[in-house]
């Protein structure tokens, strides 16, 4: 038989591995509650309906789908199958998809739940998402997203949150050296006024977007080549330079933005929003106004967000923005404005792990292993065990009866950090020998005084 | 657009229901850990060559199939296609499938990882599954599974470990009546010995499951049809309806298997796990032996369990056993025995509902919200929030201006127990007013103060 493999894109997660995850998740779970957010989760199937025409064409080209039970050639048209025509027979043999983000899901949810559902709705919602994506550093097929959500207000004090729970997030995970990007498309939409760019808004915001990638130069001649006149990129370029505080950059925009509808809106939420981080009383710290940050997605109406790690080389590790209308995919009756935020949890994982930063407790594992020489001090263990776990304290024995070296070497290799042996002499006195493993340091005691230390 | 809805027997968990469930995952995910079991997890999707022929022909119909991407028919014989042969084109298609279960995905992590892994591996392992199946009440097409398992030892004492770990899970859950019945494969075979089965073992065992169903005469009727002869099967019911405790069923059991090998073997390794758990010192409380508890699975081959809840209709909440060699179908090479067990979760969710155990405690919330009469009082109020949170309280504030009613509707709602009241007086005084939302009572505090209460 071969040996197995695993999917392309796809990965275990052991002990180690585990206890580094656990401890993200467990950091910013706890922040989104202590921000009022709750928990939800959905299927991993959806309909394949719910799924397509939300993430653009490559992203339907993205999506798992899962093959029909039964007889599922039965209904093909036969045209179809003697044209193998692939992409037409998908919703033919396939009516359900992986969840391809949590965003959409959670849209599907609000439009079935909208009269049970308390607004404003704060959610959050931890689960692995689904994408056919080519997999390279960095880009699995599988991976965790990490969101929390507002739907159902406007409040730009929900935006002002978002800024605080990444704050806090990070801080949590002792990570120091970050930006948070904010920006506006209010503000785009002011340079788009400025540039001239009519129905070519799009085009402009994709080429800001990587001028930290390619450059000014390059990204002129793109520009320039889909028809925008050099002299009309000339004050976009002077506003996308811009130095100095946040303040400072508004102040800019505001003496340039005179015409525009949209870049006046823009600098008046943003305003708003630093009056309400004063307020909080929380400082502008890491919070990094860039004019280009543009985000792929289009639809987002307000505010966006998007949080890179400093010294290593993954993208951003977290993304987000208001949006006018989260379930307008599905039914534009009810306007459900809100803003959100998506941890990229893998992401933060290897960044953690380059960076050095996870704490050596983050490793779960059983605190005393039991030791034993023989049948009757294993059998006198099993009483030790019990006490050990009636204080509270995760412990195993032994369970076979092994030379004490492999037994050790189970606890050093499982990070067990105190073991305890018992021999002839142990049972026969109740004195215990107490070993701690780092330091090799032993010590007979009585169970009660052992329960004590480990417990300290 | 037509509304959304779910695949068939899929759910979503909104906030009430996620807190019960994160109950329960917790406190069997702590007991797990109590007892050295550390965390695994595996990818949703695994190669298909991984999951078929490891559940028998039915176990295949139920496994969902994942869509190869691009153009899939590309490859397929055109005489397939014309044929419409569904089930031989299915692997021509689909080349992963989902998890069906998590002790496949283990015993395929255990192979791949051998020469890393510190044996005997105790992992646990809580994920959803996904099954084809017809749904049910009870039965629902993606489900969690929350397993411990030990590979590499034989010892009997995990088999004890297992039904301390399900006393400790139903004692931390409030769930009292319930019976953990055990048998061991052994006696089964000790009873085929008596009843002559020869090759038809497997009739003999399908057939005395159903006895608590069915009824015994129905159970003979079948067996008889199946050439057993009345005579051999008399004594196969004295022992199946025998009384007693368990060491009275093993008594009665060690005179009539005599020439049994198999039966001694069973009889041997339960007398031990008794010696083993009263060497703990730990009682039989709930442990059922049942010499008619057969479990389906194959692949066990030593002691089994099963655990039912009373006074409810909801099938086995939980299942396991120990097998000789988890790794077999992936690797005869090297041997590795465990045993373990699985808990279904969304069953005992089920049953703890239907007999109202839930704690009110589960309810996962933010403890205070700050409500406000004016701009004034909002701004204000944001300082109120920062203290809130500083001192770990979870707290909100309502984002919006609105009425003192709809505000406090949303406390209400949101099952909130405190909501501070800022109005021109508060933020002139800085005395609030703190109100308990289950008494209505109303107290003038400081900030300072409604810490203490609130955190007391």
């Amino acid at each position: 038989m071969d040996k197995p493999t695993l999917p392309k894109g796809t990965r275990d997660f052991g002990p180690a591995q585990m206890a580094k995850r656990q401890f993200i998740f467990a950091s910013i779970r706890s922040i989104f509650q202590k921000f009022g957010f709750l928990p939800l989760e959905t299927p991993a199937m959806e309909n394949l309906s719910t799924l397509t025409g939300k993430y653009g064409e490559e992203g339907d080209q993205l999506l798992f789908k899962i093959l029909n039970s039964g007889d599922f050639l039965k209904d093909v048209p036969a045209d179809k199958l003697v044209a193998r025509d692939s992409r037409s027979i998908t919703f033919d043999i396939a009516e359900k998809g992986l969840r391809y983000d949590l965003t959409v899901p959670f849209a599907r949810y609000v439009v079935m739940n909208r009269h049970e559902i308390t607004f404003p709705f704060k959610r959050y919602q931890i689960q692995p998402v689904w994408r056919a994506d080519r997999p390279q550093k960095g880009r699995y097929r599988e991976f965790y997203q990490c969101d929390a959500d507002v739907v159902g207000t406007d409040s730009l004090f929900c935006e002002v949150e978002i800024i605080l729970m990444i704050r806090e997030a990070f801080a949590a995970l002792g990570i120091t050296d970050y930006s948070i990007k904010i920006n506006h498309r209010g503000v785009l939409g002011g340079l788009a006024d400025l540039a001239g760019a009519g129905d070519q808004q799009t085009s402009l915001f994709v080429a800001i977007d990587k001028l930290d990638k390619i450059g000014e130069e390059k990204v002129k001649e793109e520009l320039v080549a889909r028809g925008f006149s050099p002299n009309s990129l000339t004050p976009v370029f002077q506003l996308l330079n811009a130095q100095g505080t946040t303040a400072d950059k508004l102040a800019l925009l505001d003496g340039t933005f005179s015409q525009s509808a949209a870049g006046q809106k823009g600098i008046a939420e943003l305003r708003q929003m630093l009056d309400l981080l004063r307020a909080y009383g929380a400082s502008e710290d890491h919070v990094e106004f860039d004019v280009a940050l543009a985000r792929g997605l289009s639809y987002y109406t307000g505010c966006i967000f998007e949080v890179k790690i400093h010294n290593v080389a993954i993208g951003s590790v977290c993304g987000g923005g208001r949006y006018d209308n989260l379930t307008a995919v599905f039914d534009g009756k009810e306007k459900s404005s809100g803003v959100g935020i998506s941890f990229g949890i893998d992401r933060i994982y290897d960044a953690m792990e380059e960076l050095q930063l996870f704490p050596a407790r983050t490793q779960i594992s059983t605190k005393v292993l039991i030791a034993h020489f023989d049948a009757a001090s294993h059998s006198y263990g099993l009483g030790v065990l019990r006490a050990l776990r009636e204080a509270g304290i995760a412990s195993e024995i032994y369970p076979d009866e092994s030379k004490l070296k492999k037994q050790l070497e189970y606890a050093d290799r499982k990070l067990i950090p105190y073991t305890i042996v018992i021999g002839p002499d142990e049972v026969r006195t109740g004195q215990l020998t107490l070993k701690v493993m780092g330091t090799g340091e032993q010590q007979a005691l009585p169970i009660t005084d052992i329960i004590h230390r480990v417990r300290a």
